[in-house]
């Protein structure tokens, strides 16, 4: 029985990152949580602890905060693209970096306030590889939807444990966790330090407001018939987006039996549990997709 | 030494209501969650476990959704009032009932699709009384408010643990938790089943508006001027706000130190910090405010 | 209509401090989150934004940890009650101080290993004025106690909106907030620097013993009874504790119906529910106690 | 550009069993949290919400409960193991069931009454697949650990951003995650009601020791080097685990500077930090491992 080291990696976590630009009276506020992964050539520091091939993660830090001050924070893809980019470029021994990001969204209230304007998070994974790839995944988390009807769920199958009745018309609530995968991976032929090449701000909102319309829209006979249409949707509507990866709870809402006290329930008076619930996960391809590489790790 | 009982109550917490109403295809929802805390003559159930007096926990719950049936949900004030009324009227051993209602906010996506809007909850405490006194608090929690500007601390005392730097431009965050009482309580006159003689919607959109327009329009030299601008701003502009608590954490923003690198910063990038951090807390009140009673409990 | 500053405090919370004593080989752990708030003339800081009267809560902050370095951490009331004498006695504007103390526990695993024991957490809050007088509160959080017999609910009042069949035995689980007050105060008549005259350790010990065997050994016939049997052990054994005050919500176990599966379900399987919850809340005192002042706040 | 169906799987997530064994006075106690997530031929209901293939999540909770009064809960790998062979063997449409149970722990505190013992949670994932195979991953999550001494952090790799001094004697704290893989998985052939032909009980009391004592009483140059000591010592020592996964957050402990005030910080006084953190993950394995399949996904 000999131990021998696997897979592995190791960064900075959740650097909470505020940057602030000054347009004269105007400012602009970018809210972000970076993650750094990087892995290479660590056999020495695991097995023996020699550090010579380790980055700080102190220094992962410091650099999040020197990008911020230097490239400025536009979107958070380009970001986290321009630091994997340096810690593989810059650091013999590393040979991958993956940079996740999270984005808190703000409005304006003035011309320098601001409110945070929800509980949804805009995400985003960029991988780089010493052999040059890139890849790019953007998200969203805390996405709640919640259609009143025009959902049903029956002619499933039966077992000894079923006793749930069919249903014709029922509540469909979620909060959305979605993942995209870019087509063209910002493609890495442009220097990391010119303006970007692609609009992923605007992918990502065309990219929700997909999501949401085809959730209000689907009648829906299943959860996964509207994942799949929220999916498909994305995938067939918005070019630069190859794969769709979608987690979606069913947040139960179940009506209440009012009979004992005389009353009818039509649909107007609902419970809104929390566990258990149901789970529902898939991925929608373009059938032309490219190889995913690490991009969902 | 002998065992007295002291001051008690006890209800059902968390009851997770979602009302439903369909006005033909545009359907509208309210989303709450309504705590129940009851007393009175309770001697007997702890004393012996003699449950007579004890209304369970359980029927509270099963009003909350009846009473959303019967009444519906209009403003959380006044569903909370109905539910207090009718504890308190209906129990004999019931002499006083404190109804808490959080409401989670949607935005309409389509007919009958909705999206949860925010992080922020609107809050509610009623309190009523057999001797027929009502006291109603509305409130709310998770506004996250932020000026790049226009803040400064200094001038402050000093001691021999003090390192801290004056600052004439700082970043100024919190997370506001608000909470109101209104002047003339909804007053027990009218029948609670007619409709409410009071516009708590409007009041609580009106109130909001003061506390963020106080929170980005004051020139702060410290987060206690801005607390009381905030509630100066609620009491001398709402007549139907007597008073008003704020709980403000200070979410501090540091500046990143980036001289190491040979950059500056010039209030460009800063750390959101998580703890420690400092907490104000403070009442503003009409002078002529009455006698809170238990409003504050 | 005029406003004018009502009750306000002010200081920083959540500073987590970590203190080690090293006795040659063997170490020992304190770790703690302490709060700090301070109250006196604070009426120009809020008015007009002078902060002569304002220690920062930067200061604060270091306080905690050069009086950690200094003093030690052995009992967090001794340390608590340390930090509150400093403030009022050193800052003429401050007129009372409350600190608050949550202490986690480590279990040795070595001469300097530790491992988190347990979710569990102990409490305390001192309040120091400037009159002298000083309140001592000690506590737990998180202290999760289930019976799976010896539990009933049955005889309660009924009303239109109940359903709730009586049961003869059920499952009783609870998350016990406990806060108990010290009859004699620590008396400030020693120096704050000398040993504590008082040994708080095993007060807690024996308290949170009380609080186990109460709920462990009464046969309930409500949660109410226990809690008032959980309070009545503590005052009625602990001569140094004159009020305890118990917040204990009713951790829900409802028996699964698997007749559908043709099972009897015989108290074996029960569905641990998360809401709604029941929710008791109850103080017992010593019937000499005296006046509580501001310990409770 | 044609949107088809990739990888999906769906089913109920977090259904919460308590099952209670009662053998005369004496009661035992099993407090799970069941995942599980079925996949197979799914294509119909994404794309037309044709449900015949889709065995509701609702069936599924009701299976958990069934089997818990069916089989009893003794070691949740077993459990976990009949859940996914009874839905893969019962349902035509299934190929492939993932089960995840997380387990809390109580300690006994009388004949029938528990206390909650920790916040640590035992967890295991057991996949079974149509083809016969099935795997066993055990794990914990929320052992924090922390070391007063015995840990060093230099020479290490330099940049233009690196500004940490080297550490020759720091705190070393970490909240362990850990997953073990089985070498032998609990393998099919016997039937899954008999009784379990494998402790998975002593195991995990075993493999927990193992991690501990290599945390503990390794002398760290980094917690790379500490990790790998840990998997190692689990591979090297328990014959049953062919690999163990690893995720170490760097919770770290700074040291306080209270050279303002006069005085030394000689490893006595630390802040405990929350964000960011350093985040270590790894993978040892014995170098005869078996392929992995789907155990860890």
């Amino acid at each position: 029985m000999t131990a021998v080291l696997g897979p592995n990696r190791y960064g900075k976590a959740e650097t909470r990152v505020v940057r602030v630009t000054r347009d004269g009276e105007v400012h602009r506020l970018k809210d972000c949580n970076v993650g750094v992964s990087l892995s290479g050539d660590m056999r020495d520091v695991h097995l023996t602890g020699d550090n010579s091939a380790v980055l700080p993660t102190d220094s992962q830090k410091n650099t999040v905060y020197a990008f911020a001050k230097k490239h400025g924070i536009t979107q958070i893809e380009e970001f986290a693209r321009l630091l994997a980019r340096h810690f593989v470029d810059s650091q013999p021994a590393i040979r991958h970096a993956r940079v996740s990001i999270e984005e808190y969204a703000w409005e304006r209230r003035g011309p320098h306030s601001f409110a945070r304007s929800s509980g949804e998070v805009r995400t985003c994974v960029v991988h780089h590889d010493q052999d040059g790839t890139t890849t790019v995944v953007s998200g969203l988390e805390g996405l709640v939807l919640l259609n009143t009807t025009g959902s049903e769920f029956h002619g499933f199958a039966r077992d000894e444990y079923t006793t749930l009745p069919p249903a014709t018309d029922r509540v469909l609530a979620t909060a959305v966790t979605a993942r995209w995968r870019h087509t063209t991976p910002p493609d890495g032929r442009t220097s990391p330090d010119t303006l970007e090449i692609y609009d992923f701000g605007e992918s990502y909102e065309e990219v929700r407001r997909c999501l949401i319309d085809a959730f209000a829209g689907t009648h829906s006979l299943s959860l996964q018939q509207t994942l799949y249409a929220m999916g498909a949707r994305v995938v067939e509507t918005r070019p630069e987006v190859c794969e769709v990866r979608l987690a979606l709870p069913n947040k139960h809402h179940f009506l209440v039996d009012l009979s004992p006290f005389g009353m009818d329930n039509d649909n107007e008076v609902y419970y809104a549990a929390d566990r258990p619930y149901g789970l529902i996960e898939g991925a929608v391809l373009d059938d032309a997709a490219p190889d995913a590489g690490p991009a969902w790790d």
